[in-house]
């Protein structure tokens, strides 16, 4: 599998940490050192991640190298839904204008990303379809509550588009060589340390230490193990991707690692946490900088608890 | 593929029409003429769909041909989410206290039955799972208004569990033959017939005429195509088991394919339209039936708008 081409959506509006301290008395210094956020995105009045997705596509149809009718396969990927029913798959379907082709959208908190890989990777041994478009994209400032002291400063907005197909196309396209994913919903506080109950209590993050803990651990975890199994070193991986969720996080995964921080590649810092468009947003961002024979790790671990990790050459 | 297993629940509260006529004027003739529906379930004050979808795998363990430590994929299916971070799927995940598997909840409406079938199939093609529980679970009461006259009398709360394997394990289990599954967002008034924006204007359906008329013609037209792949004649088919909408989506579609309506798996007139779960109920309750080498398919029409369809051989 190759990504030929990926793309992204940020909204316009920032707001920076002094927003804040003016609601509920976190101050940019205190923000900026335990998160490494100094500003993110909040999507306007009539955004939501359909439209979101829908703009991340646009972007990309802009160089995609070939035709969109030859899409056959969407995924999309959010737990800020607009809409459970015609869901974001569904919408950029209808933006795409494109029939009788599968279209699933799936939710695995903040790893889906690669579990939306994992499912294309499925469709493509099947000879079920070739050329997919994976849609991530988080609203998270729509079921946040900004003056939520544990976790309302976190929160930003954003979509990606990855389309992947079987076939290299161009010089520069990314090869897929492994994918991996997990589950691990039974595992410390799963059920009850970050949720998203939108009929309940929304979006709320009551332990993020358990959250912490977890996501260190297996983000450096499947690194180290994706690259065990494809007899690479933690030296010859140029760039790490993590889930953008915590710039401490991302630190002490490198740290695990032993590797440089200075190759893991973020964006939490002007985003804040957007999700599980995150860390493909930061793959789009950074795609000028790869260069041929580059090894790329995509590590992600989400609420719920999921995990996963994908392996790049260039 | 095969499912080697099917359980199901539903809850113990009864709705019946007498209820509606009290709330809203909407009488049970009137009901009952338009939809088929007497009656319907509502799930209890402590009840989600992942209480719900535990219930049912819980049934389902309880005859299960092998141990449930060699689950090794789960698959989540809801459009009415308790939590979208801690989904359905990773829900089961816990219960089952299974570690490091793929574990992913998606959604496409009514239609999910088939496209997480669908995703099983595509794990096993890449010999990444062998034995596969989907879990359907639908919360409609959750979301919907019982004074909406358009649709609050349709819905009906329920789960089942869905185990599949690659190997045939009972003399008596349910060959997969095929799936096809296909969105069709670009349809009709597919964005705005029906619709659950959690944030916003919660669960409704203002234009059910164009869910009615898309859902006879794709599932019709979808069984048609599953049987023509297969060369089957619409006569070898035993038992066809349609979505559960509307008892008269379900006669209109036995009346464009010229079957006896009898032939047709309903449970709508007593559980109302249990989503994603009405289809795979519908299965667990008539598998008794069922005898060796009979032909049975499944066809589906979600919001969204989704459809897909399943054939199975006994």
């Amino acid at each position: 599998m190759y990504i030929n081409h990926i793309s992204s959506y940020i909204p316009s509006t920032k707001i920076p940490n002094d927003y804040f301290e003016n609601l509920n008395g976190l101050s940019d210094e205190w923000i900026l050192e335990r998160t490494g956020i100094t500003e993110r995105r909040k999507a306007g009045q009539l955004e939501n991640t359909q439209t979101m997705g829908v703009e991340a596509v646009k972007r990309g149809l802009e160089d995609l190298p070939y035709h969109p009718d030859e899409i056959d396969l969407i995924v999309g990927g959010t737990y800020t839904p607009y809409d459970t029913i015609f869901t974001l798959g569904h919408a950029i379907q209808k933006y795409l204008n494109k029939s009788d082709i599968p279209v699933l959208s799936i939710s695995t908190a903040c790893s889906t990303f690669i579990n939306a890989v994992e499912v294309v990777e499925g469709y493509f041994a099947l000879n079920k379809a070739s050329k997919a478009l994976v849609v991530l994209s988080e609203h998270n400032t729509l079921y946040s509550k900004d003056e939520d002291q544990k976790a309302g400063h976190l929160w930003g907005d954003g979509a990606a588009a990855v389309f992947i197909s079987k076939e290299q196309l161009k010089a520069d396209d990314l090869k897929i060589k492994q994918v991996i994913t997990g589950g691990a919903g039974n595992v410390g506080k799963a059920s009850e340390s970050v949720f998203l109950r939108p009929a309940h209590e929304g979006f709320e993050m009551p332990h993020g230490r358990d959250v912490f803990v977890n996501a260190c651990q297996y983000m450096s975890g499947i690194t180290q193990r994706i690259l065990d199994e494809n007899n690479y070193k933690i030296g010859d991986v140029n760039y790490l991707i993590p889930h953008q969720a915590n710039l401490r996080i991302t630190k002490k995964v490198m740290e695990n690692l032993n590797v440089d921080a200075g190759r893991a590649l973020s964006n939490i810092q002007y985003l804040g946490n957007t999700g599980c468009a995150g860390a493909a947003i930061a793959m789009d961002e950074n795609k000028s900088k790869f260069n041929s024979g580059d090894v790329i790790v995509v590590t992600v671990f989400g609420g719920g608890y999921s995990y996963g990790a994908m392996l790049v050459e260039c």
